[in-house]
């Protein structure tokens, strides 16, 4: 599991202490905090040690609370601070002299603050720590998620290590997308949070991307690089190996004020920045609901997508018009399909008309309810009479996702009746090298982490957002000619 | 409740019989389809006759089974028609004879199909039926949703009526509107869904919606008015005394040629239409999605917004670095809070730094979790403070929608802490008249309905679609100048 890069025992520390842990209870009535309930939950204490800091305690919910680090049995890698600011100072020396090898800092309100004597403390800190040799992650930041490791600052996130490393220099942020992914079913190989960027910045990070083996796939949420040629040449090197999405805050200038204030980041303008994407072959996208969005796809089947020709297969006519609309106004084609598969899907469909051109109207009346579950024999074909006929680069469908009056609408049936639809379009999808994907209603969408997305099969919760996120890969397949394709085929 | 229109028996019929009812089992195991099972759902027999005709059968669902509508009791003001298309002009005939006043059929296959003879069918059909008074909703369509009186197409339409009407061209999307913004609390006065529009057209319905007394917003989905000219003239009437919002299908070449697939549509230019609807002084929007926002916008007190500046209050700088980039992008400013708030906010808000100037990070640590619930009083005080400044048309917040580790999670719960939160708003919000909206995360936006929309507060999925809604609102207001203003205030 080691990797040969000078951040890897960051992400492996082999012992954590959380400094200054909370004597008051929180709204959950515990005390300690958000960090070490977190550790708690995510199971770090399990295969490493776990040590609380705090004078006034001995201990807390079964950890252990010393005064200080020093007072911590070895080793100690990773410090967690949420002390004061002023704090700060003695406790690098103390980390130092322990032999920590990386102190995240929670604590907020130094150099963002813009107050000089604030600034020219974190450039102290900073001096003093890597002078000893020790590595900073923020100030102002959550810090580390390592799901192998039971790192992480969020009880509640998927404990299972996956292939998406996650950067995010906001805390709220990384959450978030943490949150969103986990419950459409992607898994993190290890996330950072890194706020104020200090010491530790984004090109950093990048680079362990690069050489960690078990990523696959980059999410990143930035507000201003502070090294801009070093951000650039690390993305490039990145981008080139693997698929890197970039979301850029304060790309108007009310967005890089609040950038400002934030992380003390000068967001510098939208148009440079999104030449540096362009160039380096990441994909930048507009709103963290598009990198979700893009995210999903880059982790299943979609991410094959090579031309813009999309069948769409739903129930009703008028959500075939504003579908074929939405793909239009995202450079996407509905073609129609061929006519021998005009007349296969006649002969298949016992209620055809003009539905079948493409969009194809799955709503054929109340006996033949098209839908895996309902008639399994009659929808594979009509799904197989379309893939088969490689006019079309992807099939986007609503297809399985609705239930029936009197139909048992447990969310377990309803689970099944996913999850069988999921597995069906993707024995089609791989048989015939053709893509799905899926459109579930808003509040469906968090069914597709347990159901949709480990068959290969993206689920998006409209059809402006699929279409968004398949514009998205094309053109950023079309900048990356003459660079490594990562996704010639599906086998 | 009898509107004095042409149309109002259509919207109050005295007995309805429901025409080739299925005989096989739906996937509810049930005979009969959807029809007859949505008018029983939906309670129309309780005050009304309510028959079903098929000579196969003589009672289905309880419901007495009649061989042709002429052997009904008197009397049917409406029929439904399930039957196929070659049947429809006996049917017809019978219906004039039996005095029936308006005939609504579903059968599709007919002008639709773009074949001479269907079309010169459906002609003759409009033709006999205008010569003999009775009036045809379709065909191709879903038709008629009345909650006051018990008629429907969907068993699970809400049953409570309320202020808004539908109409939609497309039987799919009356069903996707219906049900969407019914689970975000809204209610309907009457709805239609009209497919191919052969006698009674849009502006037929246009004109009803502006005399209803029982309608204070209308939304309407159309593929291609019939008459350009007609409606033109009636949304003109329409939207100068009712907000109005229009969604057009068939806005970009696929997408029309769809719609002509779809109701035999010819949709025209879109620049047309736009031009259309901003002479009307309707709004326009592009998407389904935009369209369930803006009328959640239009009946809270978000209707009342009458200027650009937005103060966002939310966990987390990057949530509010991205809010504040999505403001901007639809031309809405985040700008700071006056000094003297400023100061206000520093003295309630115990940990403060820059995060009072707005955006406001609400994310004040887990001794502070601002949130109504957890810390009424503190939070009660920030929102007070914010909105007596009077230098924010519109807030916008997360506060209230979060849950902590350890909080009681349960459903019951939650739409508690919701609607506790939507109330404490509701009030600030009067008292210093700035709307204020909600942000939830996509899988709580069901609550909305239960939860949030009675106490005026709108709520959306995302900041890009609450941004939107507001933009779209604001737009409209400065192109009706010299129009009549319906929400000068909001006493």
């Amino acid at each position: 599991m080691a990797v040969d890069h000078p951040l890897d025992p960051i992400f492996n520390p082999r012992g954590v202490a959380v400094v200054g842990v909370s004597t008051r209870p929180g709204p959950d009535g515990r005390m300690g905090g958000i960090f070490l309930n977190a550790l708690l939950e995510q199971g770090y204490h399990h295969d490493h040690g776990l040590y609380a800091v705090n004078p006034k305690m001995t201990e807390v919910r079964g950890v252990t609370c010393y005064p200080t680090v020093l007072d911590c049995p070895d080793p100690v890698d990773h410090v967690i601070s949420q002390i004061p600011s002023e704090g700060l100072p003695s406790l690098v020396e103390q980390c130092i002299e322990k032999g920590v090898k990386s102190l995240h800092s929670f604590t907020a309100g130094l150099a963002e603050t813009g107050d000089p004597d604030l600034v020219a403390q974190e450039r102290a800190m900073v001096a003093r720590a890597r002078e000893a040799g020790m590595r900073l992650i923020g100030p102002n930041c959550m810090g580390l998620y390592v799901p192998g490791v039971g790192l992480g600052f969020n009880p509640r996130s998927p404990m299972e290590p996956g292939n998406v490393f996650l950067l995010s220099q906001s805390g709220a942020n990384a959450g978030g997308i943490i949150d969103g992914l986990g419950r459409r079913g992607l898994r993190f190989s290890k996330g950072v949070s890194y706020g104020n960027a200090a010491d530790l910045k984004s090109h950093d990070f990048l680079d362990y991307a690069l050489h960690d083996p078990q990523t696959d796939l980059v999410v990143a949420y930035i507000e201003g690089p502070r090294d801009g040629r070093a951000f650039l040449d690390a993305l490039k090197r990145l981008a080139r190996e693997k698929p890197t999405i970039v979301l850029k805050g304060g790309i108007t200038d009310d967005g890089a004020r609040a950038a400002n204030s934030h992380t003390g980041s000068l967001a510098g303008s939208i148009e440079i920045f999104d030449a540096v994407c362009r160039q380096a072959g990441a994909m930048r996208v507009r709103t963290l609901e598009d990198l979700l969005d893009l995210a999903v796809a880059m982790t299943t089947d979609m991410r094959y997508l090579h031309g813009n020709k999309v069948t769409l297969v739903g129930a009703g006519g008028g959500f075939a018009v504003l579908s074929t609309d939405q793909m239009a106004m995202e450079g996407l084609e509905v073609p129609w399909l061929p006519e021998a598969t005009q007349e296969q899907l006649r002969e298949i469909i016992p209620i055809a008309g003009t539905s079948i051109r493409n969009p194809v109207d799955a709503n054929f009346g109340r006996d033949h309810p098209m839908d895996f579950g309902s008639d399994t024999g009659l929808t594979r074909r009509v799904f197989q009479s379309i893939a088969a006929a490689h006019s079309t680069d992807l099939i986007l469908t609503t297809v399985g996702t609705r239930w029936y009056p009197g139909q048992d609408r447990s969310d377990r049936a309803r689970g099944e009746q996913l999850s069988l639809t999921a597995e069906e379009l993707s024995i089609i999808s791989r048989e015939h090298e053709v893509p799905m994907a899926l459109i579930l209603r808003e509040a469906r969408l968090e069914d597709a982490g347990d159901f949709v997305h480990d068959h290969g099969v993206a689920s998006f919760p409209s059809i402006e957002r699929a279409a968004r996120a398949a514009a998205t890969i094309l053109e950023w397949k079309r900048r990356r000619e003459g660079m490594p394709d990562f996704f010639t085929n599906n086998n």
